[in-house]
């Protein structure tokens, strides 16, 4: 079927190509006529204008946004919504926040429009495995979109079928699902992004202890001269903490296993926050998510104010200096 | 290759029938008799003593403890050494702390015995998939054994090899590694454990996230009808999140959404602790496998005299009255 | 000087009283007329409106409301903002949110009305001891209400002075500060309520941890029959954990050791859950703080869901059938 | 009465002034003598040796050691057990694990000698404001050490009684207490030194999360100006996050705000590890506590391995560059 994609970042690029393959008919616009072009040579049908790109499109039509969540989104969106007309539908593939999505959706459909969102899963690996969506929206118009849909959803490949689950629904076996009404998509894609700093945080940790029980700041006698690598390529087999997180690991480690490339820095996104958020509005206790959230933001800083404020009480009430306080305090 | 095994229960058992289909002659002995009647039905030859079973094997000898982690396997161990002789090699398979492990070697090593410590991963799993095998001990002797991990553990399967490895030691992609000498097998899978506490929690948490978000106290306008057996199994596919233990959650969750089998008191074993002492030892900051391992203690208290302190406090500057504090403290 | 007061709880009617004994007029509204007697009688002027209220005052006018922070305040705030006249100030002493003070501040500010937001801590010992006064608004605004300020705080009292303070500006150690614009007081306040969970929490824990080295479940060669009434009437004295709620905790404990009148579900309150928000959103790491919002979330839930998947998970792997779990699974 | 004193760093020599204050009799005795003669020109009476110091005491003999927990304490009291004799007592003042106390009392109990752990805090403080001590030991031989911790302990002072107490035994309210057994008061103090850490860590965050709204790194129209200095100046009078470590906290702000002086990397000590064992030995949860160890861990460190495998992982999935990955990974 006939679909505007706007934004041409790797995400939305990707999904584009990935819904070509499928055959579907693809009219892309982006800010910078460059990747527009591109995607021409692969068979995508280019306008110059969100104009142009509305006026390609049969109605009911329907408009993928993919861009950077926040004010690129909101301002594409209020100006699409100038252009569409009753029954037309505006996707957001982007990491919107889902209260953002529930207003949103109430505005345009007071203007006859339809507003779904879809959780987007998959990053580089999208284009060749799949995209894992988590779609929310009036089910009817979600139900008009499936061929998009299960074009972009990985299907179900080889992963062996879950055993007890009933046929009547298949969607979420071949890699989406329609989560509920508006923001509902953005919802679960915010948890499942919440989750995966968890995941990912217990791994690193696991691998900091090991790492310091092979460091030659132990004595010799206490020291294990582990293989980070292969002990992250063991784990990939036959182990409960198998996981494709674990395999980027070992993928990792394979090819540098000091991670000198990294300076560790790690950024966080705003789904990461707003779980948090979410948790503490809804009084749901999560040590481990907030934990995740919270090493990544210690690991962007240096020395925190609250650590010299420590030292300066250890002084105060113990006459402690701290061994790289630069001198002695007065 | 021969191999005496001591101790049947479930992970024994399945370790001496993985070994038996795999052509080894395997010699079992477990305190009760019916177990080992059932092993001999399917090949293992039973010995009703630990004396007989030494007295079965071809020297150098190499006998499995698979006995709960303490008391028990210790006494085993001491027990063997008794019988055994120079050159003959003690495997503890269970879950053994790690410094217990370097210890018992140590003392073994001075009547000529060999000590191997094996951590073994797969649960009721690894009959069928084989063991993640990681192996402490003298490389000569790890060596020896060779034939036996090799068929323990799971092979090369149908996993993608990882990208940039090297093929000189392909170990790890069979499944098993001599992770360095004694205690380095237990040790790296002490961590191994503490990593799953990790990742157990981050789904858990997740999940309570969407079920509180589909819970009936919300009012409707806030509340999503979330399906967790979905949202379980469309992250199984092109999602960054995908795991065994979510196909496990994605499994639970087909079969009964509620969980209403399950109490919600959950053990926690010897690994996941000692994986905090030494972090705590080593100070490397754990915040992830530390709160996962107390949500597990705090899972199995109604409620904590802590938490009695707090109410006490907040009457006692504040005046307030906890809801269900049973009446106005006077 | 003359001040009207709106909502006469047990904050608002001790602000008052307090205010009396200072010799300063006191005008009192609160919905329920029985609480604006009881003040009549301690030498407040009662009225049995708002109007009456604006009425009574010599402009420009001061109200004091102290309602519950959200909605009550918020009506009562557009109420008065009707009545007053340019010049007029509204003081809100209650907990609000400081985002909607400085969203507020700009809405008055429009009318030419003054907002000043105080955050207030003292709980029921203020009367007696003093308000500590976190304050946000305009400095003329504030300076013009100073003598409130300075009779409702502790004043310097028999606390010693902090060596190192310039005299410049005493009010901190009177016991109230000016901390910046609009929002800035219920800012200050809100990370004290923050800090104050993290304090509780950590007494908390400590005393969980002597309460359980007491505990009858362990062998009695590990046990001690620690006194916790008298570990916390020790600490008072000489130790670096001294502080009020340590006395608080000595208190609750000579009364009743075992906290028996405490059931253990612990309230939270909208500033401890703004803290997080707001570090989120900033990007400070807080893992003690968020801990101790989360143990209170925990302290009001039985069994969470997510404990339930973590046995569920345990049964998927390691076919571990949780003690309490009712029953084998299928 | 007498008490001979083994090391004279500054708890040690403290402990010496204040009994020389209290009119007791001390022999002293430091491994550099330059120490033993600064305490002479005090009033005490310094030796030269071990063998010297238990020569000028009377029987039965008491003697104080205060030295680094750990080896250096051990060595001491194992020579000491050579030189005393039956009925005399060894009193270690310093900051020994538990469970080594136990041990120990043991082993000197098979020559007759008695063993007193005594866990003190009170810091630089401690010669004027009297020390808190926490005391193990059989109840016979610290009754007939009284007059020494009377002396030490801070007294009554001008601290209000808690309401409820009963009079039976002061001893609390003097600052002192006999806790239990040998090793019960370096575990009352160990746990003391945990709730330290959270507390600290509590006003740290919180700090933090001030600072950062001062911030000129945040837009103008989000920031406050806020006085960190009067923030804690204030909070010391009337409110509920009054505490020492808050006078301390004032102090260093009042001092320096900027707490320039102190880098940021801060120290721990075995009791607080102790603590975080304890509660993993005993399954008490003590998320605030273990947060706090490890925030001091993390400040000790520049970046974490596991940091950088986060990063690794991010890359790996989505392609992401982490900004200061020092370029691009291949």
């Amino acid at each position: 079927m006939q679909l505007g994609i706007i934004g041409l970042g790797r995400m939305g690029a990707n999904i584009a190509r990935r819904l070509l393959r499928g055959q579907h008919e693809v009219v892309v616009y982006n800010r910078s006529a460059e990747k527009v072009r591109a995607l021409e040579t692969e068979g995508a049908e280019g306008v110059a204008s969100i104009e142009a790109l509305v006026g390609k499109l049969a109605r009911p039509r329907a408009v993928w946004v993919m861009l950077p969540a926040g004010d690129a989104t909101g301002r594409m969106i209020a100006a699409l919504a100038g252009l569409l007309e009753p029954g037309d539908v505006i996707i957001d593939g982007g990491n919107t926040f889902y209260k953002d999505d529930i207003r949103r959706a109430g505005e345009l459909a007071g203007r006859g429009l339809h507003y779904v969102d879809v959780g987007t899963s998959g990053g580089v690996w999208g284009l060749e495995r799949g995209y894992c969506l988590m779609i929310g929206g009036d089910a009817g118009v979600v139900g008009r979109l499936d061929p998009l849909f299960g074009t972009l959803a990985p299907g179900h490949g080889d992963i062996p079928r879950t055993p007890g689950r009933s046929a009547a629904d298949d969607r979420a076996e071949r890699g989406y699902i329609h989560a509920g009404p508006a923001g509902a998509g953005h919802f679960v894609k915010m948890v499942h992004n919440g989750i995966e700093y968890g995941l990912m945080q217990a791994y690193a940790e696991g691998f900091d202890i090991l790492k310091s029980k092979a460091s030659e700041s132990l004595p010799e006698a206490e020291r294990f001269e582990l293989d980070l690598a292969d002990i992250a390529e063991v784990w990939r087999r036959g182990s409960v903490v198998s996981s494709w997180l674990l395999d980027l690991t070992a993928q990792a480690l394979a090819g540098d296993v000091g991670l000198s490339r990294f300076a560790g820095e790690v950024a966080d996104s705003g789904e990461g926050r707003w779980t948090i958020d979410a948790a503490v509005e809804q009084a749901v206790p999560v040590p481990v998510l907030a934990s995740a959230l919270f090493a990544r933001f210690r690991s962007r800083q240096e020395h925190t104010y609250g650590d010299r404020l420590l030292s300066a009480m250890r002084y105060g009430f113990g006459g402690h200096v701290e061994a790289h306080g630069g001198g002695e305090p007065a």
